[in-house]
């Protein structure tokens, strides 16, 4: 059984690989604050703290208990009988190429049908991400995640994927950007100064049979939420494109900490590869971060939607005053750059269940992204028939299908936003079960030095 | 026991009282189309119509069996245990005086308590019209009532009021006035020209006894959408207060079908008093109507909101082109007057849980009249504390409610909108229960000449 460490979100997903099993040296968790106490500078201890997550990560592996033969045949069985796609094929020869070795040549056009699987699943272990944070600036819990690890994918239904959410991400807001930060309204909520941005899960044993290892996911958020995003794209679009801009932008805070994220596990893990996906990530980092990137063995597969500005646009322009901190690790080099990395173009108008026309938001939307991905054959050929993911899912938080089919436009909404009739028949928030609440004290301690990565 | 007819909607409610029991003739039911065939011209087919209604309803009180005494206290003793108000006090001796006989002198200034949980209790009936309504235009059921009449009241949570659904209101869009069809945008639809307007209810034996007779409820529906209404509002603002504006009002279309209905009710049973209770209704009528309402006795409550610019405007103004079989029958006189019957004035601004300045959708809103109802005691002092209602229905939907209270603004809404998974995880629009699919045959034959009743 290989180890692997893996990282991903709306925009980026790590996997990594290594030889043999690594075990854990310490006790510390991820979200433990320990650490902090006897770190040096912030470089050291974000390093510290991301090795410690990792060494856990590969420590928690082995003691899952292996699953026996009966239940992998009744999940077998179970993933039979629903006609929703998900990763089934054996990929366990095969799963380095789909993860870059090879740059991915000879897989994307026209696209290896295992592969797509595979892609699909880490997307919409991302778009968990999204499903499950809590926008409501009336909620105590505004800027969490909804539900604790253990029924985040239980409650969103990603169950069959076959992985365990192992830790939560939080970062606070000493991570100096502009506007990212989701704050409830609500004078005492659960914590002012951090959100939940993502999480890291293990694939369980019969999954880690079928894809030939151990695969550590890491998954980060990447938009705010959709309107916010869209209004402040609106409100800045007069300026993207100008390299000296400041673009306020919430949106691509994600894809930052991702790219972070695989450049700290590349370098203090040298023989464990790494591998990024990316979706609808804009351009972020400057040449010589690439360059580093690249050295370090990082594989970057960007999927793209030809008609998503968002990956055509400078999406996090580091030039801001509030960002100074970032000129000066950087030394002042222009944090704008191509692309790296190797792409997978998608076509909107492939599907004919899309919209025409300019559609800002519906086309940058992580679900229209995975739709476009199942229906994807190659760059010569229209939207593949037998695509069996829901469609629905398109419209959850925008408003892309065609009217004919009867979805509503931004279906995905809670009941009452949250409000329940209690026993006198007055409508309440209810608390949440105390093992849904998070604990900033323990949350915050990690990911405020983030940003001090660049100064490795 | 006394026989009632009353009207209720978001506008209007008409009670009337008979000096015994009326039996009916005939067994033709309110949705049964038979009678049209028969009639001769439009006036008297709604005649025959309604007249068949409140034949019905009368006949149908006689067939419900009597609550035993047990049953009476069980219901006090539940009564007891929910701090959220309704009606209860006895009121049998008094309900004549409650409902206009002496025009509701010395009872609105202060209010008389037993009166005012008279009033919440008309105007949360009311109310279901709205919150029952099915307003998706994605919904094939889309301008229908969300469950069948015998569902509606527990479906709302509104049984404890003792009454009982007997018809459903369907107009059709034969009633010519622009822009009052809610019309689903799906092919195949339970009706392309029938929207739902309201029901018919009779108080069951137990509030019967509570309330001195047998209260017969017609509540129609007033405002399209609020949403729909607020952009009209919004998009007509600058023609309000003129006289020849054409003012496309969907939002009028129940109060002016209420007072046509109490016109009837008063014309057709000459020893049935009627009365009006309307909630932020806009003016409506021409003098010579208003005159032929009073001489029939028919009483008129206005509760109106000061904040609200609703009721101070020009709701309806039939000098539309497209209305001209209005103008034929009312011999073109000005269909804008001053309001007739008896104003109950009530002031946003007592109200401690309320935000200030304009709030052109929040103090149209029905919840917001009914929160300021159960706060008032007179207009000298302000919003009495004791008020008993859930002050969160007042967001319902709108924003009106000052943030502290941590209520989300326009919360009334159903999961996913509607969409629940399937068996195989998909997102689906459920199929209705056949019980709570409407039949446009049955509906739309009563309601298409309604606009004729001037023609009287």
């Amino acid at each position: 059984m290989k180890a692997i460490q893996p990282t991903i979100n709306h925009h980026f997903t790590i996997t990594r690989r290594l030889p043999r099993p690594v075990r854990a040296q310490q006790e510390l968790l991820f979200d433990d604050t320990n650490w902090s106490s006897k770190a040096s500078n912030p470089a050291t201890r974000l390093a510290k703290s991301l090795t410690h997550m990792l060494h856990n990560q590969i420590e928690s592996i082995h003691t899952q208990k292996t699953l026996t033969q009966s239940n992998y045949s009744t999940i077998l069985e179970d993933k039979s009988n629903t006609p929703i796609s998900f990763p089934k094929d054996d990929i366990s020869n095969n799963w380095e190429e789909f993860h870059g070795a090879n740059n991915w040549d000879n897989l994307l056009d026209p696209i290896n049908p295992s592969l797509r699987q595979e892609l699909l699943k880490y997307g919409e272990l991302a778009q968990a991400t999204y499903d499950a944070f809590d926008y409501d600036p009336y909620s105590e819990y505004c800027g969490s995640c909804r539900y604790n690890r253990n029924k985040l994918f239980e409650k969103l239904g990603l169950t069959r994927h076959g992985y365990h959410v192992t830790k939560y991400i939080y970062a606070t807001s000493q991570i100096d950007l502009p506007r990212w930060l989701e704050k409830s309204q609500v004078a005492e909520t659960w914590s002012t100064h951090s959100n939940w941005m993502g999480f890291v899960a293990v694939s369980d044993d019969e999954e880690s049979r079928r894809i030939g290892r151990r695969d550590i996911v890491v998954a980060w958020r990447g938009t705010v939420s959709a309107s916010e995003w869209y209004e402040d794209f609106q409100r800045n679009l007069e300026t993207f494109g100008h390299g000296d801009a400041k673009v306020e932008e919430g949106h691509s805070l994600g894809g930052a900490l991702a790219l972070l994220n695989a450049y700290e596990a590349a370098a203090i893990f040298v023989n464990l590869p790494v591998s990024v996906i990316s979706f609808a990530a804009p351009r972020i980092g400057n040449s010589v971060f690439r360059d580093e990137l690249h050295e370090l063995g990082v594989k970057i597969l960007r999927v793209v939607v030809k008609q998503d500005i968002v990956p055509w646009t400078a999406g996090m322009v580091f030039n801001n005053e509030s960002l100074q901190n970032f000129d000066e690790i950087t030394g002042g080099l222009q944090w704008i750059h191509p692309h790296a990395g190797v792409e997978l173009k998608l076509d909107a108008r492939a599907s004919p269940y899309l919209k025409r026309g300019l559609q800002l938001l519906g086309h940058h939307m992580l679900e229209t992204y995975l739709h476009l991905l199942d229906g994807y054959e190659s760059s010569k050929v229209p939207f593949r028939p037998d695509a069996t993911r829901d469609i629905a899912l398109v419209n959850k938080e925008c408003d892309l299908l065609i009217n004919e089919l009867r979805i509503p436009p931004r279906w995905y909404q809670v009941a009452n936003k949250g409000l329940v009739q209690n026993a006198y028949g007055r409508w309440v928030k209810p608390k949440r079960d105390p093992e849904d609440i998070p604990s900033p004290t323990s949350e915050s301690a990690n990911c405020n030095e983030m940003q001090y990565v660049l100064g490795y």
